[in-house]
């Protein structure tokens, strides 16, 4: 019986200092140092602006850049350049073959005749990658819908010779607008391949937006080898609207359409990298990136010039501070995310054939505006460890690590070599307003929430560097 | 010692029982109904816009409101009526007697002759309150200063018969930008005291502005009973640095000062309640208020028709799933926040002699940029309890509850019954790039960003009401 008593006594013991222990964890220590070094990364990027300025530039002197164009050459060199400037200790390029289309400028018309004969134009922009329409347009009649399945369900017979008109808009309601571009993207990514497989001439689709304006979207698109290539294209929000509301009255109307693009070779192209080379563990790699390619419209300034200026400003806040990394740390421009992401599936390839050590993959590519958190794949010992580190942060910069996250340009490595990824994650109320449009451009961006986000991945990559993960 | 070890082993079970329970706490059960209350509060406010729809008739139909003017007063009927027509159980005035000072709009100039016999003209707005210069303008010497002390180490020597001019910036390197606005604030509410101390003519100060634009900036000032009342204006930054420039020059330049304001005596205005009736405990009330009043440039769109359309739109919120809550809501339009607060003293002052009994207040006075969290001044035990309520909020509305923090209109309330009160955090990077300019206007109103605050609002009262502080 004493025995018993002295076991029991030993277990809850146990029991008490596991419970303790757990809530020691929980609380880590506030580290003077830490706090400070943090504190003068955000000084830092605040005062000196220097993600902001290099933005300025991709932004405005080098402008669009999808892969294979003049622009993503330009793109590729001057970022290289930077980072030699900023005397990174090494900065290289990673050849990477990617898809070529180009965009027939000279070509964007589509129009319809009302019920009174007058010609109502609308605002039109091919996606990415789409096929022309005959040189001369075409001509035809409109079914709308709202899905996939409804293009099922009217089949060839109520499809076939027609352009499909997909009018699914965004939802208000949701909080979170990439639920909504969740929702909404099948329009653009699979319809060309749904309406072509009942025989429509061509598609169309409703700008996945969430502004009322009437600036049209791009944005990447499939085609099927058993199907025919059909020209598929985004319209205006206000566009899609006048579309709808007169189909209502005129089933039979004719729409006009006139778009071009064209697909080349696939062309030789680079992710940019630069590293600071590891102190104690130079073969402990913990990557930072955002993607160099952008749409042919606009300047990508948020997608994802902003990204790149983070990944390359976080390590520049290293140099700032005079701060030598234990572990190698990596910017990358990685190169195609937007229409093949062959930049990111190259990155993860050599990654595996050198047998190198990833410890760590940070993705930004959610935009300039303020950031919020950071999203994180990988293990639960890790994401509460992980948000120990929360007491560094100011509560207005990064306020919670959530569970998932990362980025489409990291997520190759983070499945072939379980490399642990974060995603910074940013306010994205108004992304949608501008994201793959002619409106992201520079003046779209604010500087001090900009900075804030590369104040953030340094504060990160500091964190990781030091603890772990 | 058989004894020893039951009692040792008692207490054991006792820590772990309380360790266990304080776990218990930090994670309360989520409840699948509240949540999804609180979802449709989001979706409504975002899907409705009332809020907005509010706002754009504040800011662009009213207009300019600072207290004691016409535009004040079209505000206090206007927000009855809306309330009214929205069918709150009860709508009332509460007088209050308000500070009424008015702008000469007809003189705002300010130049200097620089070394070349240039005029440079600069961008310039009196304080809040401030007496006229001379019809004629006045002209005088100037001494620059970055803070109060060094005025006193100039004593009159340095400062008699001169125009001092204050030039303290903006701190970049602070993350939130209320710190600068509050090492910086110093200048225009008692530089003209302390000018005047030892002489001075006039005085300027640089706008106490995160913009590098020439916007100048207005706001609250005070006299002193014993010192003269001079003249005393902000320049714009663009300005301000010209000036400084040129000082470094020719530090006898000669400014030329011209623009007016007047005191009338005090107006009879109000306060604006609406309300919704407790069902099971009435007499128990959660005010939720912004400011009417404004400044008398911009259309106080952010500062704060933001808070007061805020504060009516969580009501609506309610009505709109018809919830009745058991505690009584009331929206409160406070006036004159922004140069005397006799709004928010006189609500305060009614609530002692009424003997009313209020449980929580919350004040919307930070902008209607995106929200970020809650500050909170109460108790302990109350903030750990909120905290077991973030569960019911998207990460990227409401991440924290924070400690300090409520609002100057209801500080009265909680100072003079304790009241515990809640200050909605919003992102401040930008707000100071147009706070109190003619820049405050509703086309910088994003639709979301400001119905993400009403909700915040909305659930926030909720779950005061369904289960008490």
């Amino acid at each position: 019986m004493k025995n018993l008593n002295i076991m029991f006594y030993f277990l809850f013991v146990c029991f008490f200092v596991i419970s303790c222990n757990q809530n020691n964890e929980k609380k880590v220590k506030y580290d003077q140092t830490v706090g400070q070094t943090i504190n003068t990364f955000y000084g830092d990027a605040l005062e000196f602006k220097e993600s902001y300025n290099l933005l300025r530039v991709l932004s405005k002197d080098i402008g669009q850049r999808l892969s294979g164009s003049e622009g993503a050459k330009k793109a590729v060199l001057w970022t290289k350049k930077i980072m030699e400037d900023y005397g990174f200790d090494s900065v290289y390029l990673q050849p990477v073959m990617v898809p070529h289309w180009e965009r027939d400028k000279t070509r964007q018309e589509a129009y319809f005749l009302n019920s009174n004969g007058q010609k109502i134009s609308l605002s039109i922009l091919a996606a990415g990658g789409s096929v022309s329409t005959p040189k001369e347009g075409l001509v035809a009649n409109v079914v709308e819908v709202k899905s996939l399945e409804e293009v099922d369900q009217l089949g060839e017979g109520g499809v076939k010779g027609n352009v499909v008109f997909y009018n699914k808009a965004f939802n208000p309601r949701f909080i979170n607008q990439g639920n909504s571009y969740g929702s909404t993207g099948f329009q653009r990514r699979s319809g060309a391949i749904k309406a072509a497989e009942y025989g429509a001439v061509a598609s169309v689709f409703r700008s996945l937006s969430s502004s009322d304006d009437d600036v049209p979207h791009t944005g990447s698109m499939s085609y099927k080898d058993a199907v025919d290539s059909i020209p598929h294209a985004g319209l205006g929000v206000v566009s899609a609207k006048k579309l709808s509301a007169e189909l209502k009255i005129d089933k039979n109307l004719k729409l006009f359409l006139n778009f071009g693009g064209k697909w080349y070779p696939d062309a030789l192209s680079h992710n940019v990298i630069g590293e600071i080379k590891g102190s104690e563990f130079p073969d402990e790699i913990i990557t930072v990136g955002g993607h160099l390619d952008s749409w042919d419209v606009g300047e990508g300034a948020h997608d994802d010039g902003a990204g790149c200026v983070h990944s390359i400003g976080a390590l520049r806040l290293f140099q700032k501070q005079n701060i030598k990394p234990k572990r190698t740390l990596r910017a990358v421009m990685f190169m195609n995310e937007e229409n093949g992401l062959k930049g990111g599936q190259e990155y993860a390839l050599q990654a595996v054939e050198l047998k190198e050590n990833h410890i760590a993959a940070i993705e930004s590519d959610a935009s300039a505006y303020v950031p919020r958190g950071f999203g994180f794949s990988g293990s639960d010992e890790q994401l509460e460890k992980l948000r120990g580190w929360l007491q560094y942060f100011d509560k207005n910069t990064i306020s919670y690590f959530s569970k998932g996250g990362g980025g489409a340009d990291i997520g190759p490595l983070h499945r072939s070599l379980g490399t642990p990824m974060f995603g910074l994650n940013i306010d994205g109320q108004k992304y949608f307003e501008m994201h793959h449009t002619e409106k992201d451009v520079f003046e779209l961006i604010n500087e001090r929430e900009l900075e804030l986000g590369t104040a953030s991945l340094a504060s990160l990559i500091f964190l990781i560097d030091k603890y772990g993960l």
